[in-house]
């Protein structure tokens, strides 16, 4: 399923610091909302600078439970590991994914806080 | 945290069956959009007979990871358990809820399709 395949190939591409393909599964008016109540990211050349920021940090993604898929829009709980100032820290996130009818994300809104990082 | 209780309660309430406090966590004015890409389940009346309706086959419901919090927005992972003709089912879900300023729900969007169901 194609919803299923782009959040692998996201969680892939974040854990190997692959920014042409995480930039490859948006649109070009794409939206970004990381965390959830934050400025908007808009349009793929904002979108590169925002993971080209914190991509650097992060040191693994992985999936930790079923992708749900529902119409097309797709959420998925995962963790990431990143390297903060020297520590090793985790944190958990859901995303939520809306598609476009060519498969490409079209709004990306990330769920998390600090309530949400821990040691790793 | 207000938005953590509320998660909690909720999923407390759908494993009990009470519809009662399930409704009272949502706003006069609420939407409900579940799964999403449904029609949307509007005011305190159609949610009370929309879960109304579903309540009675679930027999559980389990958080399975920690509750995201983002600004006035919280998602979270959970199964639900349920008899569904005779058979016992599970699903994997994950709900969003957006709260107002007095910590109701005003709205919720339900990610899930038929893929997430297993025998239980």
């Amino acid at each position: 399923m194609e919803a299923i395949n782009a959040v692998h190939t996201y969680l892939d591409a974040l854990t190997r610091g692959d920014l042409d393909t995480i930039v490859g599964l948006y649109a070009d008016n794409a939206h970004i909302e990381d965390p959830v109540g934050a400025d908007h990211v808009v349009g793929r050349e904002a979108i590169r600078q925002f993971y080209g920021k914190s991509i650097q940090a992060i040191t693994g993604a992985r999936l930790l439970g079923p992708v749900r898929v529902a119409s097309n829009e797709a959420a998925f709980p995962f963790e990431i590991t990143m390297n903060y100032n020297g520590q090793s820290l985790a944190m958990d996130i859901i995303d939520t994914f809306r598609f476009d009818q060519q498969g490409l994300v079209v709004e990306m809104r990330a769920f998390w806080s600090e309530a949400n990082m821990r040691p790793a």
